[in-house]
């Protein structure tokens, strides 16, 4: 491929993710002058016509809308696609559109058998053309700072991560009917860690992996399942149809990945009973740990019986108050001007993306890693089923993880915003 | 066996944790005439002796006192013990001296391989007397609080606890040649969770362990080993003996154990990188949340996306302020007149199994519970060794866990403290 200053974006999938990312980042990049947008798609005859509307209403010109997402891929107008559907549909959209020759950026989701991983390396392998998916928490403001302290040795020699996707969706779950929402069948029909990449992406970063590392076996163990059943009953009655539905899904699922060079990272799926919104970040090393969960840092040294407020009050361990030392040059440079959905992160994520089509380079998370982020549902589902038992994390580069030791750093794609 | 209105006491082992038991709890329960303190023991002489002059300084008589631990099990004037030793040694004085008609509390620690844990359940099968694990934790004010709570139905049904041993013993373990320190050995030549008994105990009443429910399988996994070996090398110098050691014991030890009834438990060794203490107890049910990190609690129906500092700040979930409300009656009853070791929570293990002997009732940790903490340590260096593969956790109690739901309530020998 060549560069291409100002790229065509066609979208596919305008669901309520789809839509909120329509209006808050892909037009107003295309009102940045950075993309256009050309086509757009859902199966759903009235969202797709929905986000038309409001491409035709922002950016002055009605895009191609179509229901049959295949038209867009095909489309002449369209140089690059975001897919942004139910997580079932996602790999056959990418090797779709990447032997049409045009980069994917896909949306955060899961595989449902481990071929479909290799199906994807392999579309990229024969075409050159890479997919990335769009995790934005690979931008989150800590996790990036984490990552730049990890780099500078502030941690010693990092031996373990943990993360979760601790996010209660009862209610957009037990609705699902009503709001024509995947996870309702997702979680009626499989147990397994369904949702892992929010924590895994920016662990894998930190861990190397693909990059001088990678994983080698993932266990996971699911809880039973009462927090969907229990809600429904108590927002739609006990006759409600949802609440006589028999969710498979388990309310916890701990999943423990090991990697090649006997780093571990444990994952947490919780998205069914009451918390707190959070993605548990921490990172424990020879030298400091982070918490996302209080947001603060322990160093080598510190008071041994520090409590958490003891080091949220401190402004030695707060990461707030660390964050000017230590923030990353990508949020140093974003922070003056944040735009874009969840904080900014949609939007570094998703600028990320077109950079690497503006600029014909690798994405900042390449087939590779998009693939590794993929199959952990499908590996944990398989483990789950079999009580638990280690299953083999595929080496989806074959070898070349050993030797990819040299886009570990910054360079690797995390581009600043250009405006 | 009958009532003993003062149990005479033999005290074996007596290294740092023996030693700082007899002055901080023993003596002061004879002291409050509770007990009798009549033999001391340990393996090196100097320690024996010191114990025995401690004892006859502050209660006016010279124990028996002896290098052999047998001679103190043996010695007539001796109606139980305190088991108080290293690791390896607990199993077999724990059943001579059940096979011998006495009672006894062991300090907690670990088994080495699964038949100690049953022929420990066989010697209490076979004589009526029980060996309780003095698991001072059991006592902990929130993991009694929490207990409350779930009892009280507070978390609606729980479904998942985690917990850790988040304790940094750098110091001890590197240092443990100088200061005849079990740890060192057990670190330098076993890789597994070697220490779950503080988290694990009040988890286990909140799961109803071996009263209603039992665990299934475990599934363990271990990073790799960094922090002890970086520690030497920094405070001893990289030529020290210690620093060239090859520990075989990982830094982060993640174990997942599952219930019958499907819910699950997380336990975490985290004994050899830098971070703040923490037992990290979290309670998950349908209806609210604890953690121990930060001390709050979550409520069905509070703001999603408030922060730890938030809930910590707000005397509606900060624990604390809770307090009053929820706690357990042994702390309301305990907390006018505290005494003892570690804020109070040794005293009550040990006044727990003291009252089992003055009552003649089965201690509040009997010898299936006893088995079950014990028996985590052998099983996860099992799963480590398959590569996490998942492993059975024996029914110690052979059936009776099914129909054991009559002891469930806190009428299990949470015995009031009487002075």
């Amino acid at each position: 491929m060549a560069k291409i200053a100002k790229p065509r974006m066609g979208v596919i999938g305008l669901g309520s993710r789809g839509y909120d990312l329509l209006w808050a980042v892909i037009v107003p990049m295309a009102e940045h002058g950075i993309i256009d947008v050309t086509a757009v798609c859902d199966a759903y005859e009235d969202r797709a016509e929905k986000g038309a509307k409001y491409v035709e209403e922002h950016l002055g010109k009605r895009p191609f809308c179509a229901t049959n997402w295949k038209e867009v891929v095909d489309c002449p107008e369209v140089d690059a696609v975001f897919v942004l559907t139910a997580w079932e549909a996602h790999v056959d959209m990418c090797i779709y559109a990447m032997r049409a020759g045009k980069k994917v950026g896909v949306e955060v989701g899961c595989t449902y058998n481990i071929e479909d991983c290799h199906r994807l390396v392999r579309a990229y392998e024969e075409t050159g053309i890479h997919c990335m998916m769009l995790e934005n928490c690979c931008y989150g403001k800590r996790e990036l700072m984490a990552l730049n302290m990890v780099r500078q040795g502030v941690f010693g020699t990092v031996v373990h991560c943990s993360g979760g996707y601790h996010h209660d969706l009862r209610e957009e779950i037990v609705n699902g009917d009503v709001n024509r929402h995947y996870r309702q069948r997702n979680y009626l029909h499989r147990n397994c860690e369904n949702y892992p990449t929010h924590e895994l992406g920016p662990i894998m970063q930190i861990l190397d992996i693909n990059n001088g590392n990678r994983f080698l076996t993932l266990n996971s163990v699911s809880s039973c399942a009462k927090g969907l059943h229990e809600y429904a009953v108590e927002h739609r009655g006990a006759d409600d149809p949802v609440s006589k539905m028999d969710f498979a899904q388990g309310d916890m699922v701990t999943t423990v990945l090991k990697c090649a060079d006997g780093r571990t990272a444990v994952l947490t799926l919780d998205t069914t009973l009451p918390r707190a919104y959070s993605r548990g970040l921490t990172v424990r090393g020879t030298k400091a740990m982070y918490s996302m969960d209080g947001d603060y840092f322990f160093f080598d040294g510190n008071p041994h019986f520090a409590t958490v407020k003891d080091l949220i009050d401190n402004p030695e361990n707060n990461a707030e108050a660390l964050s000017e030392k230590y923030q990353h040059r990508i949020w140093k440079d974003y922070g003056e001007n944040p735009i874009g959905g969840h904080d900014g992160i949609d939007w570094l994520a998703y600028n990320g993306f077109v950079e690497s089509i503006r600029e014909d380079i690798t994405p900042p998370i390449d087939t590779y890693d998009t693939a590794t982020l993929m199959c952990i549902a499908c590996l944990s589902e398989e483990s789950i089923a079999k009580g638990g038992a280690p299953v083999a994390v595929p080496d989806f580069t074959a070898g070349k993880w050993i030797t990819r030791t040299e886009i570990k750093d910054e360079a690797k794609g995390y581009y600043t915003l250009k405006k």
